[in-house]
């Protein structure tokens, strides 16, 4: 079985970060595993935003998370465990991944109140 | 002349600013642009990181940075000047592009120290 790479904290960069979390999909993973504390499997995720994802299509967001540096991935028998790497990333970049989660939960907010708003209206 | 044409300030997203920024050169430009407080004019970055960058990569660089809302561009003569919207995407997303830029800064920083270290190194 291929092992799982996790590049080592002073190999992390903050354009790949920027890069992995650029995907909407991808950030909205990331943002539910980083808020959740505990450690979530992939399957948990087969519906982001409403949409079903392929599980192939989900598998590759992952990756692209693991490679950045983002998350930590386990094998359990047949399932993957992610957690976030937030705290060791913390410690060399001090607040940035707290700040693009707490951005990203406005922009949610936002948007569920604008789909909302716009539900209660009929249109003229 | 073509307008210039920038997004409002509720439809900047953060995926749309994360992707922006996580081009190498692009996030130096704007961490320069968010560092300098006045505003910079294009042709002062024809050189970043040490490369220098073709005139028609860098328009397109500052169109990316422009269109995710980072900054705001005028023409003043046949100058382009270029200045951070950061004040005003603090009031909706608040410290987001604080913690970036200085994440960018933490980065230059440790990689000058290891060009210094490695300069000053013979290889055995």
């Amino acid at each position: 079985m291929k092992p799982l790479v996790h590049p080592a904290l002073e190999d992390i960069t903050v354009e790949g970060m920027l890069h992995a979390l650029s995907d909407p999909i991808r950030v909205e993973i990331f943002a539910s595993i980083a808020n959740s504390g505990c450690s979530a499997n992939c399957s948990s995720f087969l519906t982001v935003g409403e949409k079903a994802i392929p599980k192939s299509t989900l598998s590759q967001h992952f990756k692209v998370l693991r490679d950045a540096g983002l998350i930590r991935s386990e094998r359990l028998g047949v399932e993957m465990q992610n957690t976030s790497r937030c705290a060791e990333i913390d410690t060399r970049f001090p607040g940035l991944l707290p700040a693009i989660v707490s951005a990203l939960k406005t922009q949610s907010s936002e948007r569920a109140a604008t789909r909302t708003g716009k539900k209660g209206k009929a249109r003229g």
